[in-house]
């Protein structure tokens, strides 16, 4: 398993962390299989989106934030209860195929660790399986 | 790895597509362990829910699309927001845990490709792990 | 596969597994991989969040009840599309990283299964994957 810290430098961001589940399996000489990125936080979350048009990840934040908001009929002592949804709500892991040594993303796909309750240092771990029978 | 093409024919729909499963585990061989389907796209997820009543998928559809409407604050200039947020809301990935050569879903589970932006063709990546120490 | 039967005793609740999955672990005598917790069911769902505050388990099914009202414009005639719109948002499936032996979860997570239509009687799938290349 690799664990890769990532500084979050806001409350709330998204920042493309690909190139660490690139590393892991090259590191790891995967060919076929699955790499798994997991977040061991419960204030942020992990996803897949677009990674073109910064303007997805601001649009998907600020609709997670409408949906969710800051303040409302929460009872968690720590003011964060939005953070903690929104994990949920996107999700601990991400499982990305692989299949001749690359990551079987889409053309605009990368993956985001979201940052709901930053900043903050935060840990990201990875691991490869190989596929088959 | 199997790479599937999905046909969509409406914005916002919701295809069955458990046969390409069980048919990548089949053409595998496997008896224990899991199948991963992947989307490669950022405007279509993919669930597990019932596979019964086609209204649960109407009501599914119709009630994300009233928490994220097609319109909105939104200032991703190709217009479709709501597709990629749905789409992180729903996920690129399902894990299927197989046993005995067989898809361990409920009676009443179907894994389903959500068209959040369509219609258009889509790819599904299917790969198998085996299971075990 | 490990199969565990959890009874649950309302309508909505998150009842904390993660000894179930930390019990196929040992059993399997895994080492360094993946265990995969899956809810063969459509109206309830797993998530990994908080196991310290039980306030952050309560704010997060009091504000997914906010988002998916029980009712509503729903069509599905057994009146529970709530708790389907709820289970796809929290997804059927959770993945964990072990390594040496253990479960690699954040110091303040756990493994929930997400009640959204009981009291019932709930399976729970666990599998576990050995990795490496």
């Amino acid at each position: 398993m690799n664990k890769i810290i990532v500084k979050t430098t806001s409350r709330r961001e998204m920042i493309d962390v690909t190139d660490h589940l690139r590393r892991a399996v090259a590191e790891a000489g995967l060919a076929d299989g699955l790499v798994v990125a997991f977040i061991p936080h419960t204030t942020a979350g992990i996803t897949i989106n677009e990674n073109a048009d910064p303007d997805v990840r601001r649009d998907l934040l600020a609709h997670l934030a409408r949906l969710v908001p800051e303040t409302g009929d929460f009872r968690h002592s720590e003011g964060n209860s939005d953070a903690h949804i929104q994990a949920s709500m996107t999700g601990s892991s991400v499982t990305v195929i692989v299949s001749g040594g690359k990551l079987q993303l889409g053309a605009w796909q990368s993956v985001f660790l979201c940052e709901f309750d930053g900043p903050r240092s935060r840990s990201l771990y990875v691991q490869t399986i190989a596929g088959g029978k």
